[in-house]
């Protein structure tokens, strides 16, 4: 094609960049294929013993979301089995804004109960937010007009995905990582301004809540949570990072998936009432076809939700705790002592990345090599997620190797 | 706000416009739901009978796109407890890029067996196309440089949900529905150029294939379709109404929802190769992020896999197909005899499309009244879909009460 017809063609690039994120990314990506990291299929009988039955070779998931562990607890499989006997269905396959069924909306009930909110679900947290957050940018979630939307940069890649769609509703920035100032100068300048953030992020980290609080108070920032990463560990009832210490309101909302801590499946809204439920049941687009979250999934977040309110989920979220003290007493890092599960070991260079993870693989323990565009380029390290089900001795054996392995190089 | 800083801040709505969707839907929405047509939760013994537990009132579902009913099958209710009791999880809350159950795997090859085709497996359809059009924008899917990306006027809300993303990487068109002179026109200008529709529409019809091949085998058309309302439901394993007639391949792709005919649930790309499998693992966004397709729904999914390889596959093809015939004899309609199981009663009027509904509902159907942005503005009316699992008896008090009801109007 001539080049003039290539420009006419080519898209403006502003908020996604295939080309440049292919280029960077694909090499590594090949590099950890070459290694045997990626394309794994495991039978497993506990998340600290997966095998490869082609080779035999077992390995510890060092990067599994399932903080708590619940992702293979009795009661949640129990509350599976429990869902499909009684309803005797898999979905009714309708737009759940129409008909769902009775078991989906005690989950509603239940999750509202559990987290002080009106809770919307959906089949994954991602679809919550490609719904919402177009709706948040036109203006229909709040009152002001067309609203100022600002991503962090470092908003996990479900929100960002949505930043060409919310364009085309209003204007739409990217602030630094925590940059209130970033944001206090947009809310002085344009009349409605929204933030949407991880609140604990996917890579470590939590968002600047106070002084997030604080703008919304004097400018009313609209600000908009994926909490995904905090829901269940912490809080009496699990309501994780970001509910603990605010509510959803008509200027916050937040959102989680329940395919982590929660150890179910599926994403909710925490929404400060019924009618935004319906507004976008009505108008969210996902949220109202008809891809139901599933009664199995249903049945496995009943099953968790008992837990939630059980004194389980206190001593489950101390042992995730007293694995989190012991990891960053053996491998400190700078996200030591936040309290989330998230931690990253800093390596820099992505090949080097996919070294040390490729080694201690081999040594038995599968630790994510990220690398950009799931981490800044030059920023490349090994992403560890830290669970109350982790063993004690695996935790000691797996610092004990990142040292051998990083004083090594 | 003055009206130059909302000039400033308001997007162009180019590819979407909340404030005419809702606007022109939400009216027709609230009359729905005045009438109690929304937010209706059941219990049910059956897809004839759901039952409103508070009031006790009883109808059949004539909107449930479970064409074979195999939502509530023994085989795939089945399905769901082996594979919850012979892994122990719900899912790994891993990447699937990286380490995946090797259920799914079992799965992935079963489906790419039963359809002859690479099956990549994920949590929606619509997560599949999320992840995969911007890619094939970009260039990345085919040779030939950025595409130009034309869409259906009639594709799927969750393909037109991506208009924006693609647009950031090429120029993006809207065609008339099945307009082959439009297609046509646009190969002939543009160097690589991509088509993007439903196989069996969602709301009726076809795509117009044999044309489309045409252009294909003349310019490289890249052609892509979402056959989710005819898998199951046609061919000899239920390959659906694209696959019957054509291969995935270099230009062809076919995704699909498993949670509609299939009976389970999850979205599926049938691809040409590992390759690009691969590549949209590590490239297409939602496809690699740690939502996963969850183990149940992947035991579901295996245990309608099972039904598609037997005669009953067959035996619930045809009792559809005499459901079918039964259904146009009584209520002949323009989609009438063409072997898709998605029926439109045209009424024309949204406010009397929804009076229908709410008459029929009353008398123990439930029917969707579909109106704009569902349908074109003008074309309200009933959206019916056929199931095997409808009863001859059903069927003809449905016909009976339309006639009767629009002869009255």
């Amino acid at each position: 094609m001539t080049e003039t017809v290539e420009r006419e063609i080519a898209g403006p690039r502003t908020y996604r960049n295939s080309a440049a994120l292919v280029d960077n990314a694909d090499p590594v990506w090949q590099a950890a294929a070459d290694n045997g990291l990626i394309d794994i299929a495991v039978d497993h009988e506990s998340n600290n013993r997966l095998v490869v039955p082609e080779t035999g070779h077992a390995f510890a998931n060092m990067c599994s979301c399932s903080y708590l562990g619940l992702n293979r607890h009795p009661a949640v499989l129990e509350g599976v089995v429990d869902a499909v006997r009684d309803t005797g269905t898999i979905e009714l396959m309708t737009s759940t804004t129409r008909i769902r069924p009775t078991i989906q909306r005690r989950l509603e009930e239940e999750l509202g109960d559990l987290f002080g909110a009106h809770a919307l679900l959906s089949t994954t947290c991602s679809t919550v937010t490609a719904g919402l957050l177009p709706l948040l940018a036109s203006g229909h979630l709040a009152p002001g007009g067309p609203r100022v939307m600002i991503f962090d940069r470092y908003a996990h890649f479900s929100m960002a995905y949505v930043k060409a769609t919310c364009a085309q509703e209003s204007l739409v920035l990217t602030s630094g990582h925590n940059d209130i100032d970033f944001i206090a100068d947009a809310c002085r300048k344009y009349p409605s301004v929204a933030y949407v953030a991880d609140g604990a992020y996917s890579m470590g980290g939590a968002a600047a809540l106070d002084q997030l609080l604080e703008l919304q108070d004097r400018y009313g920032l609209y600000l908009y949570f994926d909490d995904s990463h905090s829901l269940s560990i912490m809080g009496e009832r699990g309501e994780g990072f970001v509910r603990s210490r605010t509510a959803p309101g008509p200027l916050t909302t937040i959102v989680a998936s329940l395919g982590k801590g929660f150890g179910s499946g599926g994403g909710v809204a925490l929404l400060h009432n019924a009618a935004q439920a319906e507004f976008l049941a009505r108008h969210g687009g996902p949220l109202g076809w008809s891809q139901n979250l599933s009664v199995p999934t249903i049945g496995a977040a009943l099953g968790s939700a008992a837990i939630h309110r059980s004194p389980e989920l206190g001593e489950l979220q101390a042992q995730l705790r007293a694995n989190l003290a012991l990891f960053d007493e053996l491998l400190p890092t700078p996200l030591s002592g936040n309290g989330l599960p998230v931690r990253r070991i800093d390596v820099g260079d992505a090949d080097r990345a996919v070294r040390l993870s490729t080694e201690l693989y081999q040594r038995g323990f599968y630790s994510s090599a990220v690398f950009f565009p799931i981490v800044p380029k030059g920023q490349a390290g090994l992403r560890v997620m830290i669970r109350a089900d982790m063993d004690r001795s695996d935790l000691t054996a797996f610092a004990a190797h990142v040292t051998e392995l990083s004083s090594a190089e």
